[in-house]
């Protein structure tokens, strides 16, 4: 099993996070993806495993698997001891809405293309740009911590109190947010939920500056 | 079971497909999302349904379940007959990443609230939005097109000759490349595809124009 991503990347970040809870061996491959001039996802070799010139990719047994959540749902089949999706057709449709809740509509908003862009082609200042990422950011926020701090499903973690793949997707976010000087103060369940995973050696592990390719 | 959606909402629309698919039933409340001047997401009742205020929202058993996605998988777990995702691991990750190439790559970058930020907030012109979409559009579909066009996985439908939820969410995102007037000749795999649902009546009945809420 072969893990194509770079240090910094939300997604592959999740995804080192759950192969450290799983205990799941892969071979890390980096990819540098903000070199300047040009990442190695633009490279043939890469743009053959995923077109969508998109980290992470996981080759296993044949196969190049795109998209970290759909990853996440892969180990989660092949590996499932332990979970990272509770038990009941409703806990899991909680945990996998709150995952996308910022899967989707959080981080494909500020990925770097999409902040390349502005600057580029729209010529949004440095400013402008740093304002559209944290109005995202403080959007999903906004929903995501009443729907935790509200919800008697929310535990030591973000459904009960064992990490799930909300928990996964969270904990990249906030590390985001905090790069990104978003303020963070209004979101006390959130801040909560980070911290103790950041306790967890599995969470501390997939850190992006204790990966070997962080500058 | 009650959908709160709104008709040319592509996250609606796989929802819509889906109920059909599996001859589920639920009442369809109609959220008015674009009304001029705040559109009825905004609403004291609905923040509380979805503080992300967005739809759809699903709400059964008591709970208000937020994210398509979730969602689909959710009724794939209460409703697994006829399935919509394939089965076996590795083609269960793949239909998976087809989906969410669409649902985390291209559709948010997309929605309307990010379209008025670009107008509103940056003050791009209507060309440059036009052009904001086209762009993200045309990434999406080039990774997908050779994704299909190159699988032998890939059958009458995006996996083997049964509907997914890969499916189920390829047919809004090209009613909405069209209804943007995207170029979509380059994309025969897609296209081939998105004419195949087309004819069932699942995915026509779900069609927007064939919603009540349809202006």
């Amino acid at each position: 099993m072969k893990l194509h991503g770079f240090f910094r990347s939300s997604a592959s970040y999740r995804l080192r996070i759950a192969l450290a809870l799983k205990g799941i061996a892969a071979e890390q491959v980096a990819v540098h993806i903000s070199r300047p001039g040009g990442g190695d996802q633009f490279q043939p070799g890469f743009r053959k495993l995923n077109p969508q010139l998109l980290v992470p990719v996981l080759e296993d047994d044949g196969h190049a698997f795109v998209q970290s959540l759909a990853i996440l749902e892969y180990w989660e089949e092949t590996h499932p001891t332990p979970p990272i999706l509770p038990e009941g057709a409703a806990a899991r449709a909680r945990v996998r809405g709150l995952a996308l809740m910022i899967a989707c509509e959080m981080h494909p908003l500020n990925n770097l293309r999409v902040l390349n862009y502005l600057t580029g082609t729209l010529g949004a200042s440095e400013d402008a740009k740093l304002a559209w990422y944290r109005h995202w950011v403080k959007l999903g926020f906004d929903a995501l911590e009443p729907m935790l701090a509200n919800s008697a499903e929310t535990g030591i973690f973000c459904q009960g109190d064992a990490p799930t793949i909300a928990d996964i997707c969270l904990v990249p976010q906030v590390f985001n947010a905090k790069r990104f000087d978003c303020p963070l103060g209004d979101y006390p369940t959130i801040m909560r939920i980070y911290e103790t995973c950041e306790k967890l050696p599995a969470f501390a592990a997939a850190h992006p500056s204790r990966q070997p390719d962080a500058a």
